[in-house]
């Protein structure tokens, strides 16, 4: 016979998940409803129109995919890309070439803007693309890559992309609730996240939205969208409209739950808060870690608050270090992915996790097994220099 | 500022969502660990071999997809449909419709044959589809007809199959732990289920099994699989290997935990006494439906005892039962779908849900609604016909 499971108690400071706040625990936990109950349908009403609050957007078709954030990314390729088309796809990161593969699984053609891991995706090399392109139907990027820590200009790349007649599509998967983001008012049209990122809900949905320009191509297709269960215009009879709602598929009644309170929290906390606050966190790890000896792949201007891609000295088993974090704190942090595997640690300070205690813990315990491992470091003088940043 | 959703307390008896255990929203509620911890993985070893119990199947390939059980189906013909292959399927319900939907979308051929909503299968209209057709790559059916209450014969279908060399493709969603089913015995090749039917479980999962022989095609497709998402030849990076897990996407952390517990309460009550608990109190629900003047839409022999399709008296507002089921009792049947909408209700005995307080509840509420409504019925009469089940 096998045994109920439960879970280590961690924390979680990798690249996601991340912790889950306990009242959203619990909300997910509430007795299950029908997907088509009025009391149901009511709280969806809500969810989208705290989706818009939290993407700052009044798009219509705002909702949350009924899966995790690798089928937000295809829900959005698969409903606007129609085979033969060109699309833009700037990459510095992992993420950015599964945008590729998306596009291309579509059927459409992808012309590739390259930057290094750990660097921002460059303007100007998106214009120089859309210059010799200019059949490109859609720009694509990432605005906060989760394999590098690095943050791009989004308002920069949409309005470049809006000037050359082009889609603006964003992923913004470790983006939402983390750092400033302006769906409407930077111009985007299409864009995915995920729940268990800055939102601090557990893994499993991925909130997207369209502006009209966007649904407006989507319903004017000329092929039927690949995917039937990503199929937006069919979606839309169950998430947007004022009539009978018509059965799609089945909801994930919990896990809507789970969401509907992770986005009352960050209403409860204000937007421009929830900013601040990941970035004052960043700001203290960052001196800790630092008066630890340790460095950041990733240029000061560039760096993502809420996931910090950290260097150390080639000696260190970094795998040794994750390891120890975990069995002897209990202490999730990242390891690196794509081209910075082995190179860097991913430490996320993400929604619920970007505070005060995680931070001190996280310095003390990576000194602590630092200098377990030989790798002489002054773990008080870091926590000292962390909480001088909360002064 | 929105408010928390409190969800009203409901009894689920429509075609599912079911009512969940309460040790599976236990499970669900326990604090997220990281999708690629060690405890977790070894937890998704655990639920590997759950799963190939509840399936009856040694596929190494088998898992649950981390989206509901249309993804499901989408993944079955995404990763089997090659452009230009032709399969048969059969439809007798809306979920075989939804089959084709799929079949065209992967650039696939359906050829249909069609028995009427209500009727199952009819194993001789397939033997002349596939004498018609050989060159078919694959027959696909539904097993228990969700829309209509009806079970088709499995074991005749896959036979039929085999015979003709096709792969046999069966949606088992509201099938699996319901009724008996037997993967390898009848040489199913592809099967997807849900959750949030007979396994009481929440939505948002459908675990698939994959024989040998259908993942022997999908390893040698001409052509990438669309979906990159649903790819399973990705997945399994993820899901089955031996050596170091490749990340592939989140997996939803705590809706597994619940799929763990279910299957763990599912193996400890056995599969063959879930399958007798089902029979059991459909048996008692038709006794006390028959006394209270109602019939069934589904020839006795081929009645789901998990989803039961009643049919009423012309005479009756239908919809208005239903409203006053919820409200005054808390109680969710569900409408007719399809060919069948406002000419049945779908009564649901589900997992968790199939228990003699639910049948019980279910004939006297029914009993005295319509009594309220002006329909004369005797439900003390009914219910000791009910009861003369269990003795």
């Amino acid at each position: 016979m096998t045994s109920s499971f439960h879970p280590p108690i961690r924390t979680l400071m990798g690249p996601g998940p991340s912790d889950v706040n306990p009242r959203i625990l619990e909300a997910l936990s509430r007795p299950t409803i029908g997907h088509l109950d009025p009391a149901f349908i009511s709280m969806m009403d809500e969810l989208k129109t705290l989706l818009q609050f939290a993407f700052r957007t009044t798009n219509q078709l705002t909702i949350p995919v009924s899966a995790p954030g690798s089928a937000g990314m295809e829900c959005v390729f698969a409903n606007l890309v129609e085979p033969g088309e060109k699309l833009i796809v700037c990459q510095n990161g992992v993420f950015g070439g599964r945008m590729k593969e998306n596009v291309e699984r579509c059927g459409g053609t992808a012309v590739m803007v390259t930057d290094d891991f750990g660097a921002p995706v460059d303007p100007k090399k998106l214009e120089e693309a859309l210059k010799r392109h200019p059949d490109a139907m859609a720009v694509a990027f990432v605005h906060s890559e989760t394999s590098t820590g690095v943050r791009s200009d989004a308002e920069v790349l949409c309005t470049l992309a809006r000037e050359y007649d082009c889609l603006a599509i964003v992923d913004a998967v470790t983006t939402l609730a983390g750092i400033p983001l302006e769906v409407d008012a930077w111009g985007i049209d299409a864009i995915y996240s995920g729940t268990q990122k800055c939102l601090s809900c557990i893994p499993g949905l991925s909130p997207v939205s369209f502006s009209p320009r966007a649904a407006a191509k989507i319903t004017n297709r000329k092929n039927r969208v690949q995917s039937w269960f990503l199929d937006t215009n069919l979606i839309m009879g169950y998430w947007c409209t004022d009539a009978k709602r018509s059965y799609h598929h089945t909801a994930p009644v919990n896990s809507l739950y789970a969401l509907h309170e992770s986005l009352v929290i960050l209403e409860e906390e204000g937007l421009e808060n929830s900013w601040k606050r990941h970035q004052l966190n960043h700001l203290a790890l960052a001196a800790g870690l630092e008066s630890l000896g340790l460095g950041f792949a990733v240029e000061e201007g560039s760096r993502l608050p809420q996931l910090n891609a950290v260097s150390f000295p080639q000696q260190i088993d970094e795998a040794a270090v994750r390891r120890a974090l975990l069995a002897e704190y209990g202490l999730e942090i990242g390891a690196g992915l794509g081209a910075l595997a082995g190179k860097v640690w991913r430490i996320g300070l993400m929604g619920y996790a970007s505070n005060r205690k995680n931070v001190n813990l996280c310095v003390s315990a990576l000194g602590n097994v630092l200098n377990a491992q030989g790798h002489r470091c002054d773990v008080s003088q870091a926590i000292a220099e962390v909480e001088r940043v909360y002064v």
